[in-house]
């Protein structure tokens, strides 16, 4: 019995956090209700999450995290003027718009309840979902869509002639990263009922 | 002993399939040892691989995959003119300029040992690996790294004023995951050689 109230309490523990964040403003402000439709899951509960974010990064290539600097980070969205502005700054290695879908790590108290959610978000299109790792919190899940747009900029505002059209494109992934996130949300909760 | 048998007649059938697929030409030429890396390792085969590659696809989304048009593939690079031919012959949808790290899908005979793989494949910057699913075959386990470019073009050649340096970050983007790649095979060789 000691090690399921020990997870139980990582559970709540972890629950509780997620108000202490929002508070603070750590939490992404609309990812809230699928946070409580992954709680309602007995068996799950969520560790860390983002609701999809565009960023400007100046690095040499847009997935290095150590030698890049963030110029720009926006959950809802950016601007023509935002990015016209940041190019004329110019960059030291280089300029990416990077447009990042939804990402929940969520932690399965055992191997079956791990599967169970795998096949529920595969099953709303995070197809690139998958189980990271096992440790005290129980199984890691990574819920991942294919949402993402990695577009190299330019220094130069003149060679950056698409800009608008750029921006656009860019406002739309991140839409449609959104869109992911409620058809989730929908199928965590209608799948919770289905168990009752 | 019935099961242990059945998984290494898989095994068996799954890496005759690689020199089949070689002689027809499904396999990338450059990943072969990449492969041999894998099966060199017991409990672990491999099933499906993309060494890297870089698309031209015509969609309204860089995800999609019904309603897309590959316009281009290719392993080892894209030039200026290849890319200028692509867009003057226009879109139906929107052109993107994709490129793919190295993915390869390995099935691993019990949970132990996809997690080693997991472990060795993140050593070496693989961190979007993880377990997909579990099936006849074993533990599925995707190996893939954050190498990655979605880079909206337009239809009209003057929109793409920056073009020749587009298609030099796509080629090195390209390369930075075949590099990856060559780490992955030198670690999965290393740590065969510590288990003997």
């Amino acid at each position: 019995m000691q090690e399921k109230e020990d997870w139980e309490s990582r559970k709540r523990r972890a629950y509780e956090r997620i108000f202490r964040d929002r508070e603070i403003g750590y939490l992404d402000p609309d990812i809230l209700p699928t946070l409580e439709a992954f709680f309602s899951w007995p068996n799950i509960f969520t560790k860390s999450s983002c609701s999809g974010r565009i960023t400007v990064i100046d690095a040499l290539m847009p997935w290095d995290r150590r030698n890049s600097t963030v110029m720009f980070k926006d959950h809802l969205g950016v601007t023509t003027a935002e990015l016209e502005d940041l190019i004329s700054k110019g960059a030291l290695r280089r300029l990416w718009l990077v447009v990042q879908g939804p990402i929940v790590h969520a932690y399965a108290k055992d191997l079956n309840s791990a599967w169970e959610l795998l096949r529920v978000c595969r099953s709303v299109g995070f197809k690139h979902s998958g189980i990271l790792t096992k440790n005290a919190n129980g199984f890691l899940v990574e819920v991942r869509s294919g949402v993402r747009m990695d577009h190299a900029l330019y220094a130069d505002r003149s060679e950056n002639s698409a800009l608008e059209k750029i921006v656009e494109v860019a406002n739309e992934v991140l839409g449609k990263g959104k869109e992911k996130l409620n058809l989730l949300t929908k199928a965590l909760q209608a799948y919770k009922l289905e168990q009752k």
